[in-house]
């Protein structure tokens, strides 16, 4: 069960309404990298995970994504300003202005709607996390590029937080990788001739070859001054 | 500039015509985890990397990527025999028989034409190549299905083939990671408070703690029995 | 803010795995006139609503929404079964078998992914709760349907709760609805001759004509037997 | 049958090109709230309606907003111009320019591509009418916003005719939602305790409560000044 | 201005329900070959056409294809019968079952919506005439490919008339594009190097050569059997 | 197999980063008439065509497409430059700035992704050749609106080589259709009365009629100055 708590997750303000920031704010609330992405992916995950402790976890980093989706939601909101006027937009989509009603739109900052082919998942849990590592990191460089085009204080703000709860998930979802056994899709990793080859199809230019594929493992993550990662403290199950 | 040999990277064959295999297997050559989308992340990813090196490994993967794509194609082509006939296919969309002709086509197991929206490319280089491991992890999860419900000798040799190459590819992007510095969306990594919080919003359930992200560093795969990790062999540049 | 608890807002249950049932509830999940749908159109409306009542309003059926959503996944979840097998699944689309190993999918029966083209926001909110209203008239018929056809208890036991707060909430927008002044897209109704004429272009057959329009008045809805439509219980503001 | 007249419903005429009025008025052609949707829309639905009135009205009115979409096309096409310029193009997209050579494009505003997901059709005469009371208002609601925004005497013209017309539209659904009985979505209602409870998911804040459900009704509008809603005039069947 | 008639272009009847049928049959009415996708083809493109005679044309067929969109969505209702039921459904898609209540859908056979990205213009008139062309020419296709599998006599015999309607179309787009002069796309045809070359990227086998392409000419259709072609009758312009 | 030549098929430069033209210029990387979508078209037909010289022709250009597209990316990725900054991009999208990080994207100058429902596949040999016809004239379209509205040396120089390419590619097509016997959907073309009709269903006008249809004949190229068309240099199968 979802619950609301009127109180942002962290509290937005705006140092003045700015349509071209709002649109390309949008990018995160309804693109690729955005935060209904991320929430609908690990919620929908979710539903398969065996492990309490995974999955509690999910479930925790699915509620945040989704209170984060609300405070870009509200930025966007409070960029809008007040008049719909698509000359406003020199940038980006006016959907705004001529759709909405300057109300936040669950679209990219071109106005593409939101999909959820954006969403993986693959009941495999290997393959999902590191599906999610993956978004998180995407997540973080797409808070970067706007950080560097947003010239506006409050929203600055909200981005340094939400790019930093980012690297806080990606850390999460890393250990989280580390505590699997080598089951499902990493049973049996690289045992075959196949699965130590290299195909040089482009041409001019080797820099790669087989001998470092002679004894492939599957994919674990290297956290080397974090105490735990076994076992990860206030286990209560 | 791309050169075709008419040659497939491996001759495949079926048992005989089964639209519904030919179904199953569409998920490959036109769905998120597929082939086609494969190769266009890889290729257009590649148009910003600056490391030779990386460059051309993403070039020769890329190509590698077309060349499976047009395996499962011949398959599809093969699977769905000479007769348009719907009733034929009781398990997935029906497109061969209504649309193309028993052509193959760039769409899902369901009918869902490939989009571009599957395609994730940030001109980041972790975070597109945590992208590229997350994406072969997944496509090799999609092949273990397939695997497991098509029981076709000449299919199954195929996926076999294409899922040992999905592993070897993970593994190169594995070891290209590791050559990363940590610039771009890898340089400062946890060094606010806001990337050592854990926020616990779903209840009950603890597991995870703030304890676990004392010391968050930046991702780097763990590679213990290969050589040369940081000094890739054959470089010539 | 969202805040999860592990408990559903109403428990369910199902008589077995059912692939084809699983199908063909992934319609209320990821459709058109789905839970996320409707879980998204009010928290999107509901950043530029100004009534501190209606706005309350809109997140307490946004929250419910989601947490229904949460329940047709977990029923989605228990049909999909244990078995990847395309062959199970003889009606609708079969991505659970190729594509997300049994993970309910933002999608609807037939495999079209959740699409923010299914959400309506224009800023009025006259128009909004309208859309609403109709919203969840639709989501109703779409689960009287389903419940015709899915001969499970536990199945049916669900969907006639969700069906019966979707009537629950068509009340309270209606309530909602009432409570607005003639301002926005309600204001100066009818005033124009163009307003008032009907145009006659399907032929043969005349059964509305002209005099019909000559008063003609913005929507009110008629809602005899209930007290304080005009004055909520409960304001406190 | 449909015939074409080369006389439009309406004659329109710009005061000059202007690409930027051209794309903002796209919205109302291959938007989500535009003319094209609505004939869809109407006509889709109109196939399982029985009763021969309220078939004939959505076929009138359907023929009328196919009519509608001619001029709001004409008008497009007058605003584009005669020079493919994608510089002339400061909000909204650019496709006159660089795809279609000035054609008006079944897009909305920022060029996303008209798709049926937006057109709702459930086979509930009930359900149908309310969706499309609702568009109607979403429709005037747009209208309005490009009305403010687009400096044209013609334009104006034009856009003051369409949206009196679905005033017009929105009163005669009304009408006819009026004459249902209580059948199909209709029926039943209110009658589980499920459905006059209030969920109080978001806090703080509390304005609606359970007594306000006591007595839930079906919808019905109220048309206090419309003599004949009963028994509308002219029905010769 | 469109006009609607209730007589169809011609009766349609069908031998009896069958839900398999009207989902094969879906495909014309809302796939990239359908009689939707025509109609919006050839009446999108019509705004920028100067020659009055092939203005006339395009908006007679484009009117027709309407009219044929109503004979298929006819057949469609006719087919699907009386009873949601999914398990009626062995192939294609069964949205008729959840969600539209039997109503014909402006989808594939496979339950992907409509989408605009189906129609060509591109104020062209030579480009826009081979399009239609082509799209003529495909559409007779998918028409032959359905009467093979659909074995219901009415349905066979309406396929049959819109199938030769189509060649009727093919022919007159034909004609139209003889009467071009050497304008726009069709000007200064293959007079560089460039346009004479051929480029053997795919080995083995060269059978083509660059010989071919020494006098390269604008595409002209042979019509050698046909009287009147530069010189239409009936021209009263 | 596809083997890659990091040399371009022919090289490109540019005078200097444009984001503005970089946006457009994506229209033939990621659009309906670009070289992805052409290169997919020419492989997903090959793999039903029988007569080696056709299918060899078919791999023949489906290979230069997508050396094109190496091309036009490259073209777009110089054109981005090296600063995101989206109020870079007064036309069209800005995904290159919020998302991309100036990576070229498989979208549109729109930014609407890719999609393969631009992808024309009917295994019918003449109604795909047609298609490849009309996509071809398309393409040489769109480059020409590109040509005039990109004033930079370099990018000038490649649109002329590639739309020159379109052409000879047209002529070859034109060439294999003029090979097909009448089989597939050019047989039995207009032998029926209702391929012989004109319908004049838009008035006034009526300027074809069905004089023009008695005698229809399937369509055939007049390649009049062009030798060999029968029997192309080079069989040597």
């Amino acid at each position: 069960m979802f619950k609301h708590d009127k109180q942002l997750l962290k509290d937005v303000r705006v140092d003045g309404p700015n349509p071209n920031y709002a649109n390309m704010l949008q990018e995160q609330l309804g693109g690729p990298q955005g935060e209904l992405k991320a929430a609908m992916q690990y919620l929908s995950q979710s539903y398969r995970i065996k492990d309490p402790r995974i999955k509690d976890m999910f479930l925790d980093i699915a509620s945040e994504e989704l209170s984060h989706m609300e405070m870009v939601a509200t930025l966007v909101n409070l960029l809008n300003g007040h008049q719909v006027d698509a000359y406003n937009t020199t940038v980006g989509n006016i959907e705004a202005s001529v759709l909405t009603g300057l109300t936040p739109m669950l679209a990219n900052a071109s106005g593409y709607p939101f999909t959820a082919a954006y969403v993986n998942e693959t009941g495999d849990l290997a393959a999902d996390i590191l599906s999610d590592i993956a978004a998180e990191q995407r997540a973080k460089v797409v808070y970067q590029y706007l950080y560097r085009q947003i010239n506006d204080s409050g929203v600055r703000e909200a981005i340094d937080f939400l790019l930093n709860r980012e690297e806080a998930h990606n850390t999460l979802f890393r250990m989280a990788f580390n505590m699997l056994e080598e089951t499902g899709s990493l049973k049996d990793w690289g045992v075959t001739e196949d699965s130590k080859q290299y195909f040089d199809l482009s041409t001019p230019g080797k820099f790669f070859d087989a001998n470092n594929l002679t004894n492939p493992k599957p994919p674990k993550f290297n956290i080397p001054n974090q105490q735990n990662t076994q076992q990860p403290a206030g286990i209560r199950q």
